[in-house]
């Protein structure tokens, strides 16, 4: 092999990587979407396959037939990964590297180690939805992204103090209810764990209704941890709500002129001076000035 | 027909334009008031025509006198929309127009194909409620619709890729209940569909409680899982928040006084000279300066 | 009755007008206080007379003599009222005043039309607990309680052009579920306004599960529903989150100083100089410059 | 004992109380975090010991063991606590003295009081958990909890307000449900603490359907019951927000840069110039200026 091969096949490689792994070109870009609409029919071919019905004799052939194309077409696009990237160990360790990896191997298994446990094995095929995240390279998603990330980077420590707090009243109002609804006969409540399910499914208000209190006592408490609950949703949200105002600021208040001598952005929609050079901003409404 | 005949007829197009399109004059106003008012008159009709006592004998004819009053009247303003409207295909195929054609629709398919499938067709009349929207554009309540339309226009990039993260967390929860209660022999995980239903139902916090984990682990990853959807609600309601927050700021804190110098508005409530040129601002409020 | 006499009693009423009607004084804020137990210990009575131990021996004599107690201290309040204030019969018809008799009304009641039916009436005495709002004159809770009052006024249109489009969801998922389900003989979605309550009950998050969908597709377009239901308790919030954010933020953001010079008030915090007058302002913090 | 020894025992005492009541020093940090992890094991234990299976012969002996190893470590560490304290009595009689008292009696009340009683008592250990909230003194939550803290001071009169309101909905809800249901010979209203009871599990969104109307009347009431608890969620959320916006301000949309002439800190963070004396302030990022 000379070094124009070796050259050429570089060349090759990279024309590959920009349109699996880049965004910016247009053929890029027509691989996202496949990609994207690829993963959505397989997803439903999953779903659908766990049906009643889909272990009749037309349906499982049909569906059999389907994940194979689906998994061939994503092995192909594995080995592409693989050859294409300059460090494919570190590609295959990666995050994206093992969901890739976990779309294609059930199939594999299925065949080499067949039995009634692989059947369920079927169900890691639907990891695959995360490769979907993938979509959120694409610019127009890029920067929402980002900034909700940020949002909840920033929040991280307000949010663990509030967790600690919800932690802390959810056992607390299990203990009170073990207590009090064991001591009235109430099976439901016998044990913490079970005390604790019924906590969290309450003050989330989710409220199934499979285990209530029955005595008075029981349902005061419930009563009051409800409302407790209730309030509880607010603190969250207020901290997030604003966190995202203020790391969004510059995308909603703020106007999208920039100074026509410095090209600073980031104005408030009413500035009429450049915030960083002090020259005017030129202005779309008409003044009377 | 002679051109004073022709402007005759286009002067009372337009005046009739003026009445049910538009709402600036003092009889448009009227008209939108009093349509409203059918609208809601004729979709409570609708409404009480399906409680079972509506089929004995007094009501069925009380309601379906009242139906065919209402189809008559809508006809009627169906017909006049077309006439006066300058390009009436244009009209007869919006959004508005296929609303307006459904409203009157279902009556006359009901007597041209008698039969049981035709009473179930009437229900597509709830949709004269759609109508309703037209009230917006009164002038009090388009500045707000168009806001809050703007609202989620800005934030329609965020709440993508906000939804695209709920549909994967719901899609994961479901595969593993899926085989984690299956395999228990809990019949209502038994397919994928069945378990998102749940996972829908769960995270949204409604809880039916018609589809409940079994196992000790169910119990564990529902307990997660709510845990994730109620700090889920928390990231669209900051989003929107903040949008909304920037989209309105002008409404709310800002004081609606242009300045006497340069026009200028947007300035704080409490604020005594012009943000823009410096010259006082003249304040309601009696100042002891 | 000399002219005397006439100052007498008109200084009298004064006094006891600013004792009941107003919360300055001492006194005003004693008896506000005052009649805040007594509302909370009758409404009390009033819970726990309709438990089935009340009926029993020693419980009835008790509540049957402790609600003639408020009955009469609060007929005395109502005689006081009356004959302090400059305009009885305005008093007698506003808000507060009407609240103010049917406190007392059923008790009376009872004495003169004896029966089973009056015994229901009782249960309007706990309109009683609406007399607590009195409590929001007192000074700390008045600016509180105008600041959401205002908020909400702001935000009506807004609101307006949400219930309305909420209404109109309610409805179209109403009839969709009446036509899907009712074909499949679930009865529970048989009307139209059953199906309406299962669409708020839903909608909202409550999630009773005594009415549920049956079929495939009712149980799709249900997810779909709390799906949009979900993401409709953002609108609101977010509305009203802006509103108040921008009717507190004198409150919160901004510093209690007033300017030295010219006694103005709410400067950011972090003003150095007046907004109104420029004279410099005193700053708590040490500052190097 | 000579000066020098009472010295020595001093700068002992110094030494450990820097340890375990303070977090600055490397030991500290440590302490806290090894008390954390501790707390954590031994609420686990509590919860595991409630399990039916407990009960059985290998856990029992475990769990009894465990359980004295924390309470003998416990016990050390509040000696220890209670040695090294300037004010031993204000340390034993303040919240977390109390706490951690409660973590370590239950114990030795099992061991001294014998009998069935003293075993619902073990469950006054989860409070322990609540030590846990001593961690909130470690640099990072320091800020965190006192900025939420502050958000709730703030808005606490709004708070008050908000939930006189809410209770005023529920009572006025209950009483009218009691009446339409109890009358229609709904049982589950009979009594209004009945009625209060699932007026507030209604209102909150819970929903578990244990108790639900049965009437025409009393399936609209709740319908709107839920409209009314549905925006009633909004108003909380909105107040914090706006104060947590108020508060956390300085926190996320601020840069930390201080003015190098002045000193003046919370600039924009794409401010150049100091809004306090007009320098220019240094930026990290590369300008063209």
């Amino acid at each position: 092999m000379n070094q124009d091969q070796q050259y050429e096949q570089a060349a090759w490689k990279k024309v590959v990587h920009e349109i699996i792994f880049e965004a910016d070109t247009k053929l890029g870009k027509a691989f996202d979407v496949g990609l994207i609409i690829l993963i959505f029919l397989s997803v439903i071919v999953v779903i659908l396959s766990t049906l009643e019905s889909a272990e009749e004799k037309p349906f499982i052939t049909i569906f059999y037939t389907l994940e194979w194309i689906f998994t061939i077409l994503f092995t192909i696009e594995y080995i592409l990964r693989l050859m294409v990237v300059r460090k494919p160990l570190r590609y295959a360790t990666s995050f994206f590297g093992i969901i890739d990896l976990l779309s294609i191997l059930p199939a594999f298994i299925g065949v080499l180690l067949p039995g009634s446990g692989s059947e369920r094995l079927m169900i890691v095929r639907t990891l695959r939805l995360l490769r979907i995240f993938r979509v959120f390279k694409l610019a127009r998603y890029l920067s929402e992204a980002t900034a909700l990330r940020e949002a909840f980077f920033i929040s991280r420590h307000k949010i663990a103090v509030f967790m600690t707090t919800v932690m802390i009243v959810i056992l607390i109002a299990s203990a009170l209810m073990h207590v009090v609804e064991s001591s009235a006969g109430n099976e439901d409540f016998e044990s913490m764990p079970s005390a604790m399910y019924w906590a969290i499914i309450t003050m989330t208000t989710v409220g199934y209704g499979d285990i209530i209190p029955i005595t008075v006592v029981g349902k005061a408490t419930t009563a009051a941890l409800v409302l407790v609950g209730y309030s509880m949703i607010i603190v969250p949200t207020g901290i997030l709500s604003a966190e995202i105002a203020g790391a969004t600021k510059s995308g909603s208040a703020i106007s999208t002129r920039s100074c026509p001598s410095c090209t600073a952005q980031g104005h408030d929609k009413d500035a009429e001076f450049c915030k960083k050079c002090g020259e005017p901003l030129s202005n779309h409404l008409h003044d009377s000035k």
